[in-house]
């Protein structure tokens, strides 16, 4: 087992670990003593057994049920939603027990802190939970991928790229782009190069298009996996490139003083 | 309904908008021609009628099973399972349903990129999960508040405060400060202190510990949540008190020049 490696390091490696873990679930901490039983075990492997079954979605479709719902669930739940709606409608289970939202708190970066913009936070969810994480084996490693390139399309992407049939907000929302997949940075160049504020509506529905952007991107890649024509897009391997877990836009907050990580001892 | 308030904003004026949405869920959206049906209609209501049944957990022992975890599904999903796979066993559903590993990818601070440290994500969406999201209604405003309070001791805590029974690594494993919730600075800072490198069994076991130690913490909110005498700490209001969302270390990325947010224009 690949215990303590980063997947941007296992991506680098190309190390399989097919089915690993998979099976056995957490029913390995009962010869420990702590008496956990397998959660894969009591439910016969029904949301753990990936990949969760897909039909292909209309982007179009998608980030349009995104930006409304980002009215009512905000960023994270509206792209978690506009995906699983959908596969609740058409697929039925494991879709409709997934307790979207619940994810209403990925809201400005996490309850407003500003990390993880709530959009890539809730892309990466559906991703990893329909086609699995990377511990179920090599196949399910798309999950992981698929987070991974929307985190990166999203740094460098002029945002919003989505714009909705009925917009809320008449006024131009224009498109700036983060270098960072974090609320604060994202939000905080939107409002600088804009002028509106946090609380302005146009800055609440530049954040629902964006939250549509991704949604619509996500449905593409998800689409390419489901006709097998998805490849992996991001390279970005910080651990193992870096040293360390990062982003790619170091001097935004180290200036040209970067600290050197410590060296693996040989 | 509070659309476009973050969550910070509405703590601070606590209107309180009980029942909003829950029951109307994304029915709405089909008088917007779109066809999406009721998610909440479908499954009767299960997995998002809030809060689901907790019975109180040993801090200590769920720390135990977070470290063990997490050298299998690393720190967010170490930090769920913690938590899900006792009350799978106690409660049942609907936590059997929840596809815990599917949340592999919350490590390094999502996939490897640095951002929100997994372990804060997994206890936020544990918070989340069994306590419901804000727009349920005033009641389950503890499930951000508890997720927000996680961020905050996280930030200002010498960790990791937890040490399992058992390490896996003899070593002395130091405590450092991050005054972030972010991977990469909570990494960072540790490594530069200890002179220890990303891929080394030290930096993988003091992450475990981490991962322990917020659990435990987790679940001391939780349990006093249950016993109805949980009182939110964290009083940390950014989009109101600051004009955007952000962490409370704004001089480590800014320096003395921290931009001004654009201001409301009344």
């Amino acid at each position: 087992m690949e215990g303590g490696k980063l997947f941007a390091e296992r991506l680098s490696r190309r190390v399989f670990i097919k089915g690993a873990a998979g099976t056995v679930g957490i029913a390995a901490l009962t010869a420990g003593g702590l008496g956990v039983f397998s959660k894969a075990e009591a439910k016969g492997g029904g949301t753990e057994k990936w990949p969760w079954p897909y039909e292909k979605l209309d982007p179009e479709k998608t980030a349009e049920i995104a930006y409304a719902e980002w009215y009512r669930v905000f960023c994270g739940a509206a792209v978690i939603n506009s995906v699983f709606s959908q596969l609740s409608e058409k697929v039925g289970e494991p879709y409709t027990s997934f307790p979207s939202d619940a994810f209403v708190f990925l809201e400005g970066g996490m309850v407003g802190w500003g990390t993880i913009c709530g959009s890539n936070a809730g892309a990466n969810i559906v991703a990893n939970t329909i086609i699995g994480p990377r511990i179920a084996g090599p196949e399910c490693e798309n999950g992981a991928a698929i987070g991974a390139d929307i985190l990166q399309w999203y740094s460098e992407a002029a945002l919003p790229t989505f714009t909705p049939k009925e917009p809320r907000q008449k006024a131009k929302i224009m498109q700036t782009t983060s270098n960072s997949p974090l609320c604060h940075v994202s939000v905080g160049k939107w409002m600088k190069a804009s002028g509106y504020a946090i609380s302005s509506p146009e800055r609440r529905d530049r954040c629902a298009r964006v939250a549509a952007s991704v949604a619509y991107n996500l449905v593409k890649d998800l689409n390419a996996w489901k006709d097998g024509t998805y490849k992996a897009k991001s390279s970005w391997k910080p651990a193992s490139n870096m040293g360390i877990t990062a982003q790619q836009n170091c001097t935004e907050c180290h200036g040209a003083n970067i600290p050197t990580p410590p060296a693996k001892k040989i």
